[in-house]
């Protein structure tokens, strides 16, 4: 099956594209929300946490891991793609990141060279997307600025509120002066603040999120790696004769580290669906 | 040794009052940095990370261990001394909270019979501050009010600024009717907002945090239980013919289970003294 792994309810953002575009595919979303938010955590630490969901959902059988979550792939997706991916046992295993999908579509879009970037303290402090965006195009400005008390105020549903709006304000008035014409939020949770950051750039800025990129080129990924696709599990082809235009739709099942009613609360009504009670689990 | 736990940096505002009125004994301050803030997690998870931080400091020799962690206590304290401390060989050892001493103080102090209790999400629907206070006098009606966002803006340094304040006062607007004379801050970081507090209160209200109360509980507690006082360890005292007029300073040791140079950073600042860099440990 294909896994996607947040710090907690952020990763829905990048779930809920997935799951349009890819209905097909079995899905299981864990969210460590006993631990979130990651992003003001040291290097050291969210890379053990990463260690311990990687193990953890690799012995749930899961081939396929997303980490829906910039600041853990900005800061420790290499790390376990080194550390789980060497050995010649786990040729059948990926874990992808969501930086380079969003990297590319910034370097495609830009017309002006100067791409502007927010997102965790963590995720900024790494200048992982500085280093992406370099390596497509070395000419591209990078201009970038962390915005740690967003995540809480969206976690707390005051985003909309006035001190939401000029503390977001605040972080982006030194991006304000670079002239960027494309905007990446990265960080999963941002998306939920799109047209309040839109409003303050302008309507030239391009300003986008993880969850709809990561959609499409996990798509045009899994089309160009047949032997990744095979081995994921998927809800049974219709017989021929009954073959309805749109293929069925996959089972989707959600882990969680924290308190299940309140994150099924949630991703109801995020995703707008019905959902089983997530599984309880603890990663360490 | 004299331990004290906290969710992170919050419990500070506990132990610089006690390292005031008891120099003498060696302490050990551990936060819990890589899974803060607890305040918004479930029982659960809360009762969890409590066990964990509770026999590791045990492990480490701790007789006395305080909850310096409003959350923590409210939670998870009557959970953690009914588990450790029911057998003949725990005789020695002792969990105490921040709770009770700062009820007794509200109860003394409220003439009008209305006491406000602010906190986090956990503390307040816990209800725990009731349930003390009630104790002691059922007549005190009790107000409260979760202020979530309050943590997250401390931890930044971005209290003082006008969307902290705005939030404050959102937050304190329903218990401006309740006519309250005693305002307790029931969670360990709001005494950095002291001030802003009491601003909005106004003058009449008095305000006050756990520090200085169960510092001074603390105190009149070991004289009162010299069998605990007797087993903890502490500065040698000066022999007597050069006996200063002040007992010597027992240890410091400072754990935590973030990043040391960040905690140091702000341990120092706050508390206005030097220290070894922190001990970096995992809890689970």
């Amino acid at each position: 099956m294909i896994a996607l792994f947040d710090s907690g309810i952020g990763g829905l953002t990048v779930l809920k594209p997935v799951l349009k575009r890819l209905p097909q595919y079995d899905y299981l979303y864990l969210g460590d929300s006993a631990r979130s938010p990651y992003g003001s955590r040291s290097e050291e630490t969210i890379c053990r946490f990463a260690e311990e969901a990687v193990e953890y959902l690799f012995s749930r059988g899961a081939k396929l891991i997303i980490f829906a979550c910039n600041t853990a792939s900005s800061v420790a997706l290499r790390h376990v793609q080194q550390k789980y991916l060497k050995g010649a046992k786990e040729k059948d295993r990926k874990i992808l990141g969501v930086l380079i999908p969003v990297a590319e579509e910034a370097v495609k879009h830009t017309k002006s060279g100067r791409v502007g970037v927010v997102g965790t303290k963590a995720t900024i402090s790494s200048q992982a997307y500085d280093t992406e965006i370099h390596k497509l195009n070395p000419e591209i400005k990078v201009y970038s600025a962390a915005c740690p008390l967003l995540v809480p105020f969206i976690e707390e549903g005051w985003h909309t509120r006035l001190e939401a709006i000029s503390i977001l304000r605040k972080y982006l008035k030194p991006l304000k002066s670079c002239n960027i014409d494309t905007l990446i939020l990265g960080c999963t949770h941002y998306p939920m603040m799109q047209k309040q950051f839109e409003r303050y750039v302008g309507g030239k800025v391009k300003v986008f999120g993880t969850g709809e990129v990561v959609a499409e080129k996990l798509a045009s990924y899994l089309e160009r790696h047949p032997e990744i696709e095979k081995k994921l599990s998927r809800a049974p082809r219709a017989p021929a004769k009954d073959a309805p235009a749109k293929e069925s739709q996959g089972k989707r099942l959600f882990l969680t580290t924290d308190d299940p009613a309140r994150f099924k609360a949630f991703a109801e009504k995020y995703l707008g669906m019905k959902m089983k009670t997530p599984e309880k689990i603890n990663l360490n």
